[in-house]
């Protein structure tokens, strides 16, 4: 029997039971009458949750995956250059897509473990006199090796560069977890999913564009048409779609949206920040290390943990989910067998988080590891204990 | 209060209650070793509804308009001679796709309350000695209005012609309500979605394409990413998927395949069926017309039904929502105004349609039609009843 | 396959969907420091519902029956004398168990088809000049003969008769679907249950009882543990249960009563009794008659329709259940076999019963009424829609 | 935000999502043809829960207060002597309801900690040679010490001495999670409620007697009616109930039956075990004490501590509560603020607890226990991991 779903991947993330409750409902008509009344304020809600005035938010069926691909083949154009960096999974594939899609892509390798490389990006952009890069892609939250980049900073650079490039953001596992700023930080597309910060099942595709990226638009000349924002744009404006929308997600999203403004953003920050570093101490307490190789770049919504050389992370992944019942996600790519992960976005708490430090202790020991039972488990529990007043406040 | 869902448009339908409990769950680890327990048996079952044994399906986090794009994408190429008819909303917005996506299109224009135009189509064919059409795109049930067309006769065009374009079919509005048979028609791609006939809330597009289709697939160029076959392919043959999948959906997916091997599919057609001929039986009674021009275009998905001319059809769906709680299709395009549409496909009964059609007698009385009061609903109850012991074996 | 509950039966009534979703969460602490924030705002909203500011509300989890036993054993002594009158399988009942329970039972025996005998009443209060009556028994709505009783008027005939006895009322199938006046019709004890008009599934008994009736129950000494209303208001008064409360319930009766006062009780006591009119004018089409014997005992919660005698009504709901999917209420006790009921209570539309007068013409015919299909339907739409501009305001 | 139910008090347990699922259902009609085909195979499997092949189940829309009521009344007399002992709130609760029954009532005090004194009951059989005591009152499980007793000892007692009395055990907080044997022991009536080892909402008293006590049933003339067997009886052979039952819970016993059956109860036992060894290992590590004074008392369901004389337990449950979101269950009656108790029944696995332990060492700490963080946790995981080979069999 698998009584407790003892799910800690970084994503798809626990559903609260608000959430689960909101989208156990009949099917409802998308074209009613009343359909708007639930759909104009999602449009406006996910402006305050992206941090911005100006943006075009965009809601499709999809993935993040699919996100990706809408940012970028409504706003460029088939051969035009883009610049990013990859240093895990997930910006791999994504500059990965833009080969697939026909841009000129340059990737700029960083070491995985590190974030955007900030610096780079301006000296690249600096070179970039003609301004033949049209578009800079970043991930704020690389999930892979749970590393979070410095947005801020790549505006910074292409300010400093004096460059017009359009500024993309992954904010898949990013976004509603850690703070994210489009109007401060400039950015033109952010792109995130349903199944991560906005603890939804997977089903939605969530993105933002700036104007500038809507103005990028109107010479856009890709083949689309599912992932297209000008159907999208006729229609939502009544709060309609151009095409049978995820209704149940649509409900979803809504009570997922009304806890975390009830909960109040900054508090969702805190709190990720606060669980995620308890998950920290324990695997420093371990001896181990995080593949992010610098606070600066430690994720707050996933960490990804170097098992130590006599040890399997297959292995651990797997006796976790065989004997203990708990998901901890897994090593990819060049990280596979050395990596597990830990996720902890979402609908968290230091309860589900002391439970899945002491099932990864287990695990580990199982599969060879020299460390103390509970030692991870009490490095935890004090941090948490010692911020107790803080979080009072918040909660 | 709208203490029911009155839900009778051509979808989404109404999701039965084995299906909505299945995806009330948790969020799952969609890498898990059980994982492909609940995945690998979906496919295999897929194939039994769209009746093929070597046909290869896909399913995508996505809606019909994103299956269609599938299935184009990933097996012809840009500037490929595509040929389609329009003679409704969605075989126009089929067309559409392909203009935009840069085939060349070859549109024939059929009135609207008539099927493919098979005849017509295989003059086409046969004229088209280079074989430059590389696909002949159909409709099998247009939900506008309420035609089914003869997939099979297209099949027929397409072998007296001697010609070796590939055969994709919209399927959205028939696929597990009307008879559909990849392998004995020789279909080559047929596009559904979660929630019409598979009674599931919208999110995924259910394809499956035929080994020619997979051949011309290898010569693809067609930008893509999101709903590349190679991507999906390499993982799905172990039973996971190249980027999250919809896992709820999936869950709910075998509770709808359950149900629908159940009852058996082809009781589930003969079902709709008996549901649809009772509300042609009232149309009729009330001396209306359907928008399908001859009883071998009735679809037993959807009913089409021309309003009178002192009627605004608009008018009649809004009474209808606002005064009886009862959601009508509205007229598309052309038929706006003129037309309004009862679905009856999905988990339907004659309760459901009973008091569908009484609901229409008053919406439409209200809104100025001379009509009795009682009077398509007799004619419904007159079919139903006679068919009883007949449909009673199917129970 | 049963696609739709078809629940047609005088309770459990439908569950609205947001009850149905308040009640799907996990288990909660009931001795926890939240749990008082959700039950005593209930007492104090089951108080407006029954119309009494100074009554006391108790909920069980039990059922009406229980509720019936919980006033009796908690204000009454063995052999204390009770006046009721049977004129119903409901009324029958609790005169039964009052005689097992030991009290000197007068029962008025009245005619099925008629209500509390008021007048009867008057003189037997009268005449009982030395007070040995303790208590007054009435059923509001006898859910088997499909009969609302005039209980102001039983308070009149107490008030005339100057007699101090207890005025108990069963309004199981009455209370937040007929108007009831606790305060103004001083009533001593009314007895509800959660699956009627508070649409919620059954299991919790909801009563509540007059100063009046607190003041008898210190002189009560029937032997009682679990209904004793001294643990109860030990435990209540806090917002606590003296033992393990039915919590998933009590999310739901919250739900229940926010849709009650949303729509105003007013509405839907306007609504229900718009929604039954429509059926008795059905039943009046068909030249059939209903139980009740007058308009005034008429009940808008439950019809119960004699059926032609050379039909069986047994039969007749057999296969409205085997054929139509369609549950309807039996005849209970003397009426089997003679009579069915249609319930049409709690979270009804008028589409709903549409389709439930549908039903019972088609399963009628088919067991040899000689009805016209649709001329129930079409009565009960005449109805509706002439009343279409009252109801428009309430809506 | 309480994203996590954090519940670990002994009953309601956590609801597994196959059970919850389950009762996700409309409303449905308990005079159908179809119901028997829910409710036989119920009370069939309920003998193998209560391991009888004899007795008679019974389920009652109540709790287990409830549950203890409908045996006494339905099988003894007013005024009849019974035997019980007191050793915790809820053995004490039972032998108040006997008294305020009427029963005659010899209640054994026996220190909080220990179980049913089976050889002082052996006394006092043996010295009643008139056979003036009718019932022996047994609680297998003591939720409010956590203590455990010997039900087969209390048999022994009984026949060394020669007794006939009816032996009835409270096995609310152990049965489907403690062996229980009614026949091997010869047991004449078991009490249990849904919201314990059964997995559900509290809602239902499930309880079973043998067939002396339903010998004894034939002359037992309390006054009774709710809880009455002859009317349950008359009904329940046929799958029906004399009054509305609780439809929805009875689907979710179904589930819950069809997971214990699954897992095996065997299996579930020793999970239980395992799982409670773990928290006493924990226990012991901080250097506490359990109430239960003996192993041989241990309970496998309930684990009642006591909280070094410093510490407030009142405070630690309100601070796990408030600033942990976990539910701890309180000492209760004398044990007031020097106990709390820790839940491991129903659905549980070592995550959980592990969790659980966790935050108790937190809360302890906060208020003012001297004990090392981490130290409980690794008892417990060391326990969990020296047994993984025994449970890996049953897994």
């Amino acid at each position: 029997m698998r009584y407790h779903p003892g799910l800690f991947i970084p994503g798809p993330t626990n559903v609260p039971d608000a959430v689960r409750r909101a989208m156990n409902l009949p099917q409802e008509d998308m074209r009613s009458p009343d359909f708007p009344k639930l759909t104009l304020p999602l449009f406006a809600d996910l402006k305050k949750v992206f941090k911005t005035e100006t943006g075009q938010p965009f809601i499709y069926p999809s993935s993040g995956t699919g996100g990706w691909e809408a940012v970028l083949t409504n706003t460029l154009n088939p051969g035009d250059k883009v610049l990013i960096s990859s240093f895990g999974q997930f910006s791999l594939l994504w500059a990965d897509m833009c080969q697939r899609l026909g841009f000129e892509t340059e990737v700029v390798e960083v070491e995985w473990g590190e974030g955007v490389p900030v610096e780079r990006f301006e000296q690249i952009l600096s070179a970039d006199k003609s301004h033949k890069i049209r578009a800079v892609l970043t991930t704020q939250n690389e999930t892979a090796t749970g590393v979070t980049s410095d947005i801020a900073g790549v505006r910074k650079a292409l300010d400093a560069a004096g460059h017009p490039a359009l500024l993309y953001v992954d904010g898949v596992s990013s976004v509603a977890s850690i703070d994210f700023r489009m109007d401060e930080w400039g950015v033109d597309g952010i792109v995130s999913g349903s199944q991560k910060g906005f603890m939804l099942p997977t089903g939605l595709a969530i993105i933002c564009v700036s104007q500038k990226a809507m103005e990028a638009h109107k010479s856009s000349k890709f083949p689309r048409c599912f992932f297209s924002f000008e159907d999208m744009l006729r229609t939502n404006k009544d709060g309609y779609f151009p095409y049978t929308p995820a209704t149940t997600l649509l409900r979803g999203l809504r009570a997922s949206l009304d806890l975390l403004f009830e909960e109040g953003l900054e508090n969702v920050f805190a709190r990720h920040h606060h669980v995620a570093e308890g998950v920290r101490r324990a695997v420093d307490a371990w001896g181990f290390k995080l593949v992010a190789k610098e606070p600066k770049w430690h994720s707050d919504t996933v960490s990804a943990i170097w098992v130590p050389s006599n040890v399997d992370a297959v292995q651990v992944i797997r006796r976790a989910f065989d004997r203990y019942q708990v998901s901890f996600g897994s090593g990819l790519n060049k990280l596979n067998g050395k990596v597990f992960r830990i996720g902890h976005l979402g609908a968290t708490n230091e309860l589900m988080l002391l439970g899945a430090v002491a099932a990864a202790e287990m695990a580990l020991v199982d599969c060879g590891a020299e460390i103390e039972f509970g030692s991870g488990v009490a490095a935890a529990q004090a941090y948490y204990g010692s911020r107790r007043n803080d979080l009072a406040k918040a909660a």
